[in-house]
């Protein structure tokens, strides 16, 4: 009957609030990683329907053995007005992914989204700062990323959107967290790009194009997809062929869990700076 | 990073609400019973502040991904008004300790806490039918009990608690749960007893009083002590010493987990008969 050791009832609880739910990833990485600390803790699913969700946070805030929630589709912008203080990222983007209680009962919240993607590159020693990167997409995904790398300070960034209003706000975020990277917006091209990034969903699933209009790709290209499946995109298919360096949607995965449980565990880890 | 195997998105979740919850061994031992019977699901613990206790409810019971709720102090009264259909136990006593969505979105509720006693019981294949019990103590836990041993139809009940008002409400629960049983309430006496139950928390923790006046007690007795911290409380060191064949409060936490369990994966496992 001790066969299970991984929930007692004062084990503390975090929770990942989306609609649907059966998809995420975070209750078993989140979980693991607060393991590998040596936490009692456990990060658990919590399908909120979207139409009661301003009425089901308010009373999962409540509950006092939960110390934070990760925010998912399509919650991150409504939660803004759930938080009363913001990392940069949030503040920024006008969404969060993270939302902590704080000792004094207020809570902070922050958008790591895109941090996510920057960690995968630093864990593989790829520098972002003074260099050329081009962004396909800038929707959830695309938009996090570009602030989050933004804040590494490139040279310059060349953003690629459908939606001509997206691209002026994600060009505006970027100019306020970091007013030396020179911000160019159009139609997808690569050239002289040092990081090529696509964060649109082309590609994703049984999707075989590519989504942008080339046959080859310069071998000094780093190439990341953040499509999660699958694993391999016809787009990094092609950059593995062109000899590129490739980084998967998989890592950037990976790179935000460190960075989620920070904040779980300690809300001070969110710099309004 | 797959070493987290208990959890993931598509995890069936149930959730214990009490307020505290730190003490509740329910997480661990219904989540084991869930994943021993081949179940992808966790129990989880909820701390409910009291104050908040109906309109938090109200929100878990939305959460799609939760099917059903352990009620647990100091609750069980209050719950009973989330419920639209009640099992007998629930019926009569008025409380309940869990609470089951069914298909059509209504819920289903019942009361266990005495039929993890008749299961203890059972398992040690001790038999109540046709016989005399006396019971100390008819709070939550020995109301509780007394009207699961009256369903198993013994032939007496001596029922013992300091409050009139509550001696009165469990004779009527008794009798109309097993009309043939004849239930005497006065002073707490054993003599031809077949049956001695404690449900008072006298020798709990640090007392070392026993719950009825007695120096020994007759060997063909059996004794059971709803007790669980300490295993062995003074009343079952007397019981043993005298030769009495001893139930621990622990068989009864047991007993009650497999029917627990049957309940929040099947609704119609709660019989309204």
């Amino acid at each position: 009957m001790t066969q299970v050791d991984f929930i007692r009832g004062r084990t503390r609880m975090f929770g990942i609030v989306g609609d649907p739910i059966a998809q995420v990833r975070s209750p078993e990485m989140i979980t693991w990683e607060l393991q590998r600390r040596g936490v009692d803790a456990l990060l658990v699913p919590l399908h909120v329907p979207a139409a009661d969700f301003e009425q089901t946070m308010a009373s999962l805030m409540r509950l006092v053995n939960f110390g934070g929630f990760v925010i998912t589709v399509p919650f991150k912008t409504r939660a803004m007005a759930l938080a009363d203080r913001f990392g940069l990222q949030a503040k920024v983007m006008g969404s969060i992914n993270v939302l902590v209680r704080r000792p004094d009962g207020r809570w902070s919240a922050d958008m790591l989204d895109g941090m996510g993607c920057v960690a995968a590159f630093k864990q593989r020693g790829i520098r972002i700062e003074g260099r050329c990167l081009t962004i396909l997409g800038l929707g959830g995904a695309g938009g996090a990323i570009a602030c989050a790398m933004a804040a590494e300070r490139p040279r310059q960034m060349r953003l690629h959107d459908l939606s001509a209003e997206r691209r002026q706000f994600i060009t505006d975020c970027v100019a306020r967290i970091s007013p030396g990277t020179l911000v160019e917006c159009g139609p997808p091209r690569i050239n002289d790009a040092d990081v090529l990034i696509n964060a649109t969903p082309v590609g994703m699933l049984d999707d075989d194009r590519l989504p942008i209009d080339v046959t080859a790709l310069p071998p000094k290209l780093v190439v990341f997809d953040a499509i999660v499946m699958p694993e391999q995109t016809p787009l990094l298919e092609l950059a593995e062929r062109c000899g590129c360096t490739v980084v998967r949607g998989r890592e950037m995965m990976l790179g935000q869990i460190p960075q989620l449980v920070d904040r779980l565990l300690d809300p001070d880890a969110i710099t309004t700076a």
